[in-house]
């Protein structure tokens, strides 16, 4: 592991009890009924935690989305071509996709990078340029990466949001994009949690009963040809990762060392996460799993991380699409705790006292 | 039935089947996999045959909170003193309240309404002074209502929508303040369900398990004491009802009688919802649930109505406060459909041809 990278994990500290203390206590004289906003109240009590303040705020608002090829696609895992991968990230930066559409609704700047991406990308001043190298290796063959590569996706996850901090960070989505990418997170997901292949793997973009069981197999194949071992977090981005995985976990990473709480999105953020929660057993704390996506493996890995989902409205597109819209709720609940009146300020009658 | 009420629920008709398939057409053209906004989509779609517009915008946005009173309370059904319904109005006026903060957030206005508080509000410019009467009756003793009072309300409802139209109205979000509304709430969905008491009664805002055994003894003597026939959607509620939740149904008819599509929020406006639609049977199609409250009736009116919940996050506050939160994913919905890049604007290719 690199200076950076370990530096990085040594920053993670814990939630700041006090900070979540004085914010359920706040919670509590706000003119409802306690406990009455449920997961909100909650969500506003772990910001605070995260971000040490009593009354946290979130003004700047990004989405990273990452972009990385897989050499997987040569087991025809998938129906779409591997060339979308690029045009996708075209359309990110001409701001068509969806995840354009609901990070302006929600005020969150886009991030667009290239951590991998097969082919070469042409300079655009919205993209950030981070190839690792031009697409994995066939994880049905060998590792997908080198060691040295799966430590250079992580860093330029760590090094972007040091970056962004800069500018103002107060709360970061992860999004992806990459054809194929369903299938090593797969794989990372039946590597981490110990459950088979059959039961993480799932429909990706939309595919047969047939293409299912083949791409069940390819998973079994990946892992029986890697043998990558669930303690070993670096390892097993080598061996069965994508470089926007890596990219992601250090997103993660770096954010929480700053404080600053990640929104995960769905199957391929989750399977980053699983590599970033066991290189730093204290990240879970500042994440936020903002939905439960379609996918089917998702269930599985969100329970492995003790994550409850806010969202549940079969969403299934990546690209921070379910992040964006936990950021907004997330906000939700930060202005509720800094705007509502209390029951003094408001001359609101509180409770009576019950009788036993 | 007066002309006025019978008059707006002549005018609810079908959704727009064309409006509909044109907008499932564009959604499968967007770029993303068919169908991977999940929930969105169909929305979306909900939404067009709403507007009868293959691209539904939704740029001005309401939430319409009624007020009024219950003399049930005189019964002991919940902890909160009566004087609580005026004093959170106020709140609503000053700006202070969940509902809006959440308002805020999503860019809705608030019309606040007075339909039955029982003590004598301010005059505030902010506030519709609709009073039916101090009040309702206690349902326990006797009808909450004469007749005539429920048509009054209902029409109240229709009324507001009426002249909020001319101020340009695109999506409505129903709220309700009203302390103890949760008991002739849960005395609506009994009869109009069928389902016993115990199983549509709930703890409101927080009481005991002795408590919910009074309350529930409670609507079952509402019951026993009015017989509320299910097929007499004004008698019920008349009976058993509420001025707020009377208003709340007018709110539900007008809006649709414009093809303005109507978000409902938690238990009480699914009271109202359970006499809408048994006043006009299409009303159903212009109902958006917004969340499943943690206010245990809920789900079976849900069910009922058969409507599915957006969001599931323990609220149980009222004021409108899910329905603010359904009114921007509704925005996200129409949003994602009106600005996403189809595959030829953004020269991306499409899925291959699957094998069979």
């Amino acid at each position: 592991m690199t200076e950076l990278l370990s530096n990085t994990i040594k920053m993670i500290k814990a939630l700041d009890k006090k900070a979540m203390a004085e914010a359920l206590a706040r919670q509590d004289l706000l003119t409802k009924p306690q406990g009455s906003l449920g997961r909100l109240e909650e969500l506003s009590v772990q910001l605070a935690g995260i971000q040490g303040k009593p009354i946290p705020q979130l003004r700047h608002k990004a989405v990273i989305t990452m972009a990385g090829d897989h050499g997987v696609v040569a087991e025809g895992v998938g129906n779409w071509p591997q060339e979308v991968t690029a045009q996708m990230v075209d359309n990110f930066l001409r701001g068509g996709a969806g995840i354009n559409v609901i990070a302006r609704q929600v005020g969150a700047r886009i991030i667009v990078v290239d951590v991998g991406v097969a082919s070469k990308m042409e300079a655009h001043p919205q993209i950030l340029s981070k190839k690792v190298a031009s697409g994995t290796q066939n994880i049905a063959l060998g590792p997908a990466m080198t060691r040295e590569q799966a430590v250079k996706a992580i860093e330029t996850g760590v090094e972007i949001v040091n970056n962004e901090v800069a500018k103002g960070l107060d709360i970061v989505g992860t999004g992806d994009m990459g054809i194929g990418n369903t299938t090593p997170s797969s794989a990372i997901c039946a590597v981490m949690t110990g459950r088979p292949a059959a039961e993480v793997t799932g429909r990706g973009t939309g595919i047969t009963d047939e293409q299912l069981a083949h791409k069940i197999e390819v998973v079994n194949r990946a892992l029986a040809v890697n043998h990558p071992e669930p303690k070993k977090p670096l390892e097993v981005l080598a061996k069965v990762g994508g470089f926007e995985i890596g990219g992601l976990a250090g997103v993660m990473l770096a954010a929480a060392a700053h404080r600053i709480p990640v929104v995960i999105d769905g199957f391929i953020s989750g399977a980053a996460a699983l590599i970033a929660t066991a290189l730093s057993p204290r990240m879970k704390n500042f994440l936020i799993a903002a939905h439960l996506s379609a996918e089917v493996g998702h269930k599985v890995l969100l329970k492995h991380l003790g994550l409850k989902p806010l969202l549940e409205l079969d969403m299934r597109l990546g690209e921070g699409t379910g992040a964006a819209l936990g950021i907004f709720l997330s906000e939700t609940a930060t202005r509720v705790l800094a705007e509502m009146s209390t029951f003094a300020e408001a001359g609101v009658s509180e409770r009576s006292e019950l009788d036993s």
